[in-house]
């Protein structure tokens, strides 16, 4: 008989994320790592540096989990006190390790830094403990097996382990990879790893995709479930399975009926961005773009060059926030502005034809909306945007486009962008 | 005698949050409101869309805190489960909330989205239990004091609410500040608040400005501590009072202070970005600004247009990515970009003093430079760029910034914007 898998519980200690000073990343971190090795996380706690609320914290989660993954309270100062809590809730005496003590004395030494003595705090560890060395730091680890101690105060059955890593991230992360995960994979008994494919959505909405795809999240296993991004749809197909391998052989049939459905509105995968996306479409059909914006500022030509290898097929972009700067840069005729309006099919069609005139690229693609907070009108509400394609020397393609308008600037813009985006890579795909 | 000060719980749920797919970023946003009205916050916690584990964390939370703030599960699908979750709990039908059922459907009449039936799930609520509107999205909250019942059931004593709230930050947000935080403060029975000032650095790192403000630092009230931010270093100075007048008052010694020291990097407070800064400077003093960008490529233009009213300032940005776009938009000589090379002094210069004067703005901006991960080469490497700026008809001024190599492209791009929008900064100061 297989034993039952190992659950973990994250526990972050530090007052300072109960003041939302600190925003708890090391949680989501340390989540995705135990979900690839296939141990599961039922819980995550917060708790100030309180000695009484922290055994109260540790004490519910040894009941319920056997892996207690903690980040944070492990500085020099007088409010840093895990290990002293731990210590004393399992009637454990503190000692001072020596080779902690040598490291963090070498610490300061080449470092040419004067140590005080609440340094050394840092060196004591519960007697039977182990420590966890911290290779980028000065505050050790301690990696504790308490399963004996647990079973006879009889809080709970099973393996019992305390693992307490800094909350500075990149200390705490280098503890995990070089010392903690290691560890927790030999003792590993699940059989399992967790595989998963996340297809991205433009152009659709949640409720809309979980209709289309009623039967397939209600099914047990592979999971399909959705989630909402940054102006687009995630759908998330996971299963658990011996080797990514096999869970990804599991995921393709689903993943295939799921294009079948829906793939008109997705754009692609896992890290795939719609910049991505769209650059690799230019670099693939060896085709350059210019970009005029109006409403966006200067977002979708940003989100293009965070591409690395975007000047391949970047020219020129231009932001013609102004009129006078349409007419001029773009040769926009100014009765053109004035009969239709700066937000108009009309001007999109200008601006998209113009832009990759100037600099005779072989797309051009131009967004004039509203943004707001003001400028919007009954006829051209905040949050209206008009989205121009041309290929040189064709006629320009136009698509209007409407964002809530209760939403913020920033988010009016993001969406706008995304739109541009999705309508060019449309476009990349009908040539 | 006073009431014992309330205190709160901050309750995520999701798997999603389980899996580390998403940051709890609601916990830190709802810890720095309340802070700020002086509610206690000892715990937070996370657990899945799972009903018994849901129960479970609701009954340990209503033990030990007042109120229950929760974001998560609310949403239409059949995974979200608080609602029910929680009426389950508490022994309380469900019943169809007849206005939110009515705003649902406004909600994808006046978008002209087709409105599936799971939708209307998000119009149940307890029965003794109030909406919280939703201004932003279609998932309405749950607003139930629960006072009595709890007592009823001995799980705790005073006063016990839950406000549920959705996981969409901007739908969290929205409600927390319309609705949740108006009736909390009207139940606020602290003696204290706390009062924060937060000032924000550019050109001075933390460890500088920590040895520059260390005794301010070593004091107890109000104390002063940094933060790391993109591209920037904040100080807080935070003290507790009776009200936040109180507070201010006996902040603003210390910020003097503060200013008295290190103010020339200072260049701004609180909700201050370097943007708002600099657009208020170009407003006040009538200006108005064209940008030419090509390593930050859009980013520079797009933060400028973030800021509402950024209209009266801007006329045209450009992104001339290209040798050939810098030639033949910014009119710069062939020879200038051969000889020095693209990313150089003299091209910054040519670049500020070329897009100012093609539209006949007060002051151009320009910037050159590697945002990498390719491009770099010993004389230039990856971190380099040049930042030019030109009052219009006078000769221009060039700064050379460095930025670590090893940060990743987009890294690169948001520090290069920061020193371009500092550097207009100190232009525009010794204008």
């Amino acid at each position: 008989m297989t034993p039952p898998a190992l659950k973990a519980e994250i526990i972050a200690i530090g007052t300072e994320l109960l003041m939302g000073e600190v925003v708890n990343s090391n949680a989501a971190y340390l989540s995705q790592e135990l979900a690839q090795i296939g141990i599961d996380v039922y819980y995550h706690a917060v708790v100030g540096d309180n000695p009484p609320r922290i055994r109260e914290i540790f004490e519910t989660a040894l009941r319920r989990s056997n892996i207690l993954l903690v980040t944070g309270g492990l500085g020099p100062t007088d409010d840093d006190l895990t290990i002293a809590a731990l210590a004393e809730m399992m009637n454990t005496p503190l000692v001072c390790d020596p080779q902690s003590e040598t490291r963090i004395r070498q610490y300061f030494i080449t470092r040419d830094m004067p140590m005080s003595d609440t340094n050394l705090k840092q060196a004591l560890r519960p007697d039977d403990a182990e420590v966890i060395e911290n290779p980028v730091g000065t505050a050790p680890g301690v990696y504790w097996d308490i399963t004996q101690k647990v079973a006879t105060k009889g809080w709970g059955q099973g393996v019992k382990i305390i693992a307490a890593m800094p909350g500075v991230p990149r200390e705490m992360t280098a503890m995990w990879t070089q010392t903690v995960l290691p560890r927790l994979l030999t003792m590993q008994t699940s059989p399992s790893v967790l595989a998963t494919r996340f297809l991205k959505f433009v152009g659709i909405g949640e409720s809309m995709l979980a209709e289309k795809l009623r039967d397939l999240m209600a099914q047990a296993t592979p999971t399909v479930s959705p989630y909402v991004g940054q102006a687009e749809v995630k759908i998330r197909i996971a299963v658990k399975a011996a080797t990514q391998a096999e869970g990804m052989a599991q995921i393709e049939p689903v993943e295939t009926e799921i294009l079948n459905r829906v793939g008109a509105y997705c754009y692609g995968k896992d890290d795939d961005t719609l910049e991505s996306v769209v650059g690799e479409m230019l670099l693939s059909q060896k085709l350059t773009l210019a970009v005029a914006e109006s409403c966006t500022g200067g977002l979708v030509s940003h989100r293009l060059t965070n591409v690395p290898g975007s000047s391949a097929y970047t020219r020129l972009n231009v932001v013609t926030y102004s009129n006078i700067a349409k007419e001029k840069m773009l040769e926009i005729p100014q009765e053109v502005i004035q009969q239709h309006g700066a937000v108009s099919e009309a001007v999109a069609a200008a601006m998209a034809e113009g832009i990759g005139t100037k600099i005779q690229t072989d797309i051009g693609l131009a967004i004039t909306g509203i943004a707001g907070p003001t400028g919007g009108s009954d006829e051209k509400p905040v949050g209206l945007a008009y989205i121009g394609l041309a290929r040189l020397g064709e006629t320009p393609r136009v698509k209007k486009v409407t964002v809530n308008p209760n939403y913020a600037r920033e988010q009016i813009k993001t969406w706008f962008s995304q739109y541009a985006l999705y309508y060019l890579r449309q476009f990349l795909l009908e040539e």
